[in-house]
């Protein structure tokens, strides 16, 4: 079985390992599982062929066999469900590690999403004084309750599971606008996450992509 | 075994079914299985005893035996997960049936939330005029993709399933907004999801539950 993943031909962020491939490539290596990457312009991915596996005209897809994924979450987590070393044995382990899953993309993702992208586009328009305060804050509000949470152990939940990989993969997103960094306890657990040989190996792959590219300025 | 959910004691929405509870009874209504729902005040919401079980102090979480869970989405994956009627028992059509799950909460309600949020509460600021129409676009982009995918079926991926349930429960946030109207293949499907008896049981009892409520105006 082949497993084929979309990933930018040019990635907007230049290689620094935000396009959401990296969490499918980084599922891919600690699960151990060799795949190969279709790499798809900006064009294409609008365009019918990948329409009809990505409705919404976006990376990664997943695709073996017959089986056709979009969505990240969906993808490590079909990973995760058939091959060891992304979620625990323990069945109520296993829920909880899914929980940390949905919490990374729809309780953390979207007011951090909200909030860089303001910090990136909006900075010298009017609302910004207004606006950026606010967003910044309910991010706060969720790093702390986060940090809460974790308190002094390594992952959220015992060993290191996909719900650790969903969680760092969306705190990264945070590290240009300086709030990771205001949360100690979090800055550490992004920075275990990155530490494992499986996010270099992703990591790794995804820039040698960008590097490639002639208008990344490598 | 008892199944506890939690709910608000009472629904900013006033009992429109747009809380997240909803999702949740919805889900154990097609699933068939009883339930309990423990009332919490805003007080309470923030309160170690809910923190405890809830690091972000929302609604609904779900208790069963020694397993507490929070997140919507894996709350009701869960429910899916062990009883019959939410997910398919082809493991390719399940896959695809969590895929819709995670799009719901991750590629459709961020921008529907931005949105809605928009639209209720800065109608009346100056960066009104600026701001809405472009969450406006975005949000119609996804919605036209949707309904490009749907076609002429009836739901997501043959059977309705889990997918179903999220997205419709999501799609409902538009419908105060005219914006889902302008779309009439995803108003129909929405429609065909209220219409469905387990939908309509779980959209009757947290509405008992906010006609209780003396400042929800019953």
């Amino acid at each position: 079985m082949t497993i084929t993943i979309t990933a930018f031909e040019r990635s907007p962020d230049g290689g620094k390992g935000l396009a959401r491939d990296t969490r499918v490539r980084w599922a891919l290596e600690e699960a151990q599982l060799p795949y190969e990457v279709r790499l798809v312009s900006f064009e294409a991915m609008k365009a019918p062929a990948h329409l009809a596996i990505h409705p919404f005209g976006q990376i990664p897809t997943c695709e073996e066999d017959d089986l056709a994924l979009f969505e990240t979450g969906a993808i490590v987590l079909h990973i995760a469900e058939r091959h060891a070393g992304l979620l625990p044995a323990d069945a109520n382990a296993r829920a909880r590690a899914i929980t940390w899953m949905f919490a990374a993309v729809n309780t953390l993702e979207p007011p951090i999403l909200e909030f860089t992208m303001a910090w990136l586009f909006e900075r010298d328009k009017p609302r910004y004084e207004e606006r950026l305060p606010m967003l910044k804050a309910r991010v706060r509000t969720r790093l702390e309750q986060l940090a809460a949470r974790l308190g002094e152990a390594d992952w959220l939940d015992g060993a290191f599971s996909a719900g650790d990989l969903m969680m760092v993969s969306v705190l990264l997103r945070l590290r240009a606008t300086g709030v990771l960094d205001e949360v100690p306890r979090l800055a550490a657990y992004v920075a275990r996450g990155e530490a494992r040989p499986a996010y270099r190996r992703a990591f790794a792959a995804q820039l040698a992509v960008n590097k490639r590219s002639p208008e990344a300025g490598a």
